[in-house]
């Protein structure tokens, strides 16, 4: 059963939420992922979400752009926690997707992360299942230390080589 | 039966929505306004936009602030023109309102207007039921030739008084 | 006899303009398309926005970018709704045309849609004209339909052959 | 043993972080509050943030305002999730903390919520903790039936009184 | 004959118009003082800017707020230059107003001033004029040294007085 | 003598700063263009703005980006009117540029024209020099015919090839 | 003989330069301050900063508003370091004072802080000469305890008293 | 030993961080040079600065980007002065950058250079060391006369080979 529900509203999103989907199977943790449009397709949209938690599903990642509705609707919907990823935009940046998303008003919370975002919504969802399960939260802790080490050899090969190295 | 649906979700958007519905009155349209929220109470948002058309609904004007979904969420299941009104918010000044509403992806537009724009709204819903309504064309007519005479008599009463009178 | 006028200041914005031209072939509704700058030909636009009724325009679909008056001007002179599209800029994104076009004063309300969003201003042109017209309504609801079946094929496809085949 | 940490740099971030609070005392959830200032006091921040695990700790919810680092830094010292809430400000409206909050690095998610969203982020450190705790879920649901019936309410009042009895 | 024409769309205006208003009256340069809707009233206002090069019209100032045309659509009428001066406004600041006025398209500038700049405006019309004509050059220069003397006058008080004086 | 100095404080400004060119010498203008920066030079710049009366320099063009002071600065020593072009640039898109111009204090205005609006600010230089030159008033009033043939002539394409031919 | 010039373009400027005098004062480090406008009084600027080095000034401290080119001025001018407080402005928020300071051209920096920044700019106008001061250092050192402990101190009372203590 | 530190979070600044280092390495000042996280390496990060000063390092210029942390965080731990270097963001511009690094609270200033301003950021460390190393200021001088001399060989050729040899 899918612990975790991956949903964009356009398969142009998937770029982004494959960073997510990376970090869920680098972890071993079951989801599942949807494109479903809260804008095109309310019906199925409200089904999706208000059948999650009998499917399993522990928290929501929700990736939108533009005037992103899905991550806020999700929320207002399944009653678990959603982690929302603001799409960047040709135009606006993506100060549009974020706006959007991370100004929910009281009461229908999004843990939103940063523009474009995918890998850390992934992290993020790992940290919120770690909180109750040891297992996990041993392997964000080995991620943690590899991400450390990942810096930590860059400035090796500084230290080694000159800043020239790295332009 | 109500032609045209005046929704907020959440009763702190009334002294802007009812710049909107002062103007249908005015120009004697049947209304109904309702306080409904897609975020809180999204299966009653869903019968509410749903069953508009049969209540006789032709349009809704939807007003909403800070990550605003509502007119977006009506848009989407309601299929009608829905004008949207940004609300001015306290941080960001209602940016964070108007990129949510007219930020809407290809094939669920919203008929957007200034932020706080209640009373245009209202206007633009007259306009749109007037396009084939002539009673309503007329009055219309009128209510743009009562605004450019508001206009000049300000500009006779500076060209009698001087600009001091206005200060 | 056209029912829309799709008009824009300058043969740069066609690309966006077009988007609303095809949506309204598609519906099979009846249009002018015109090149009309304000700035440039004031004159000439006057004459164009006044005599639009005369020739049974019963709405202007106009497009306009930087500091974007041609929408604006459009619902100064024509009292029929008006739809402004805010064209993608260089330099500011297009956030300059869109407040240009979207925080109109109180008595000339402006219809506006998302940045580039021509196909949006021809759906929403259509779902004015489908208010009071039953067969445009019809297709209308098969546009919908078709657009959520869009999609859900695509979802068919990610449940069947993974994410990796949308990147 | 305290089950989240509330922490803020200023005591003049109270009345937001308050909201918070007042939502973990709702739930009936253990919690510990301290002003930290990871900018005047770097040592007493991280060893208060190595040592939350150890005290039972199992999130962190952390506002702050302008440059607003405290909780990207405490995502970078306490392996568990960590709610950020931006701290509206005088000039820029709380955009720069938005932006200091939101646009953390790939490896370091902050769980943002709206500006000045205390409320919000006491709810999600709810949705997170029912998440694997039945009876903190079942409450949530209670408290998400109590939302919808209160702006159902307010609808009430609005179709016997009208909306005149709202401004 | 009025040699400057100011005008603005609204009587709300007028605070800062007035400042525009005190420098033509201080330097001697007759001017007429006009209140104009572009969207209110085009017939007025195409009326009003058409003729005005035969009431001996040299330049316009031209205020407005929000989506401000005003300033723009005199560019397109009137062929002399035109000082455009942005209005602040209540929720977005006035950074409307001055995308509205400043991003003109190629062969219609308009000479924009700052957010409320009613008294630069003035200034910059005096300048124009004084280009050719040595009393106001005169005139002009006097002006600025008793700015700078005023400025001179309250660094004397700052070093004989001290800073907490200014407190 | 040159009428008009046109100043940037980099080459890398010069392909904006010759579309103000090629307008003054399309209006046979006498010019001056000098690349002059007031941070790296400012001897050099104070000498330049003090002495531009001296040479016959009736107005000033300057174009600057980023934290954009030569034009404020050249409105600081030099009497007569000065039009500041902001550039656009790679990061903030030019709105760093546009703020350092037009938002002068009171009593040194800076006539700003858009965004790279190299061409607007030549064509505003010659607005202002043909209020008392009758001869350039009348090129003036050709040019602008000129353009509106040129959006016209673009229409009659429109007309008979239809809005394909521009895509 | 003053170390330290602190320097604004007005009067209004003084209650946040004050906090750099403040600052300045606090620490027993000599200062000259001043009005000095480089738009209004460019020759006495230049003067100003041409001979700030022989009056003994190691450092400038700069403030002012909008298009804000003091800063930026005295570090073309002045050899040495700059430090720039950007002023909030009513209608940008400061965004425009923070762009006109911080965004310098190559070659010519200025040490930016935060927009009404006062203290912070005395604080690192002595953490510069801190650096070859070892009685400065050993002072800041104990500023920054105090701060510290500061912090500290509304931690225990919130520990002892509650967090409703601080609304 | 290095009297300058230069640290970034990331080895994707070094491109900007190098023209840092090159300024240093021309006016001949020991540098250090590293790759350290402040978020993914609290421990190692707070080391760095702790011990800054006894590996004789007089300021630190750090660089970073989005919720850019590590200016700041230096500037809580090392006593000294610390240049903060906003990276430019492919989606925000750094503008996130900038807020998240100039907006620092009282008491722990960052002094800020504008977005990718890396050659600016060694020439502020070189005019902070040189207010007390002569032989410094003299080198300082002689590139700031470099600097004027480059301009203005650049308008020299403009005034012999006009202004279409710069396009």
């Amino acid at each position: 059963m899918a612990r975790v529900s991956v949903v964009m509203g356009s398969d142009s999103d998937m770029p982004v939420m494959a960073k997510s989907v990376e970090v869920l199977e680098q972890f071993g943790i079951d989801y599942e992922i949807r494109i479903i449009s809260a804008h095109r397709e309310p019906d199925i949209f409200v089904d999706y979400a208000k059948t999650a938690k009998d499917r399993g599903v522990q928290l929501i990642i929700a990736g939108a752009g533009k005037a992103a509705h899905l991550p806020g609707m999700c929320a207002a919907v399944f009653e678990g926690p959603v982690i929302g990823i603001p799409m960047k935009t040709s135009d606006l940046g993506g100060v549009d997707s974020l706006y959007s998303i991370v100004q929910m008003p009281t009461g229908v919370p999004v843990a939103t992360v940063a523009i474009n975002g995918g890998a850390n919504a992934g992290i993020l969802a790992v940290k919120m299942l770690a909180m109750t399960d040891a297992t996990l939260a041993s392997k964000m802790h080995d991620y943690i230390v590899e991400q450390k080490n990942s810096v930590e050899s860059k400035d090796v090969i500084l230290q080694e080589k000159g800043y020239k190295a790295f332009i």
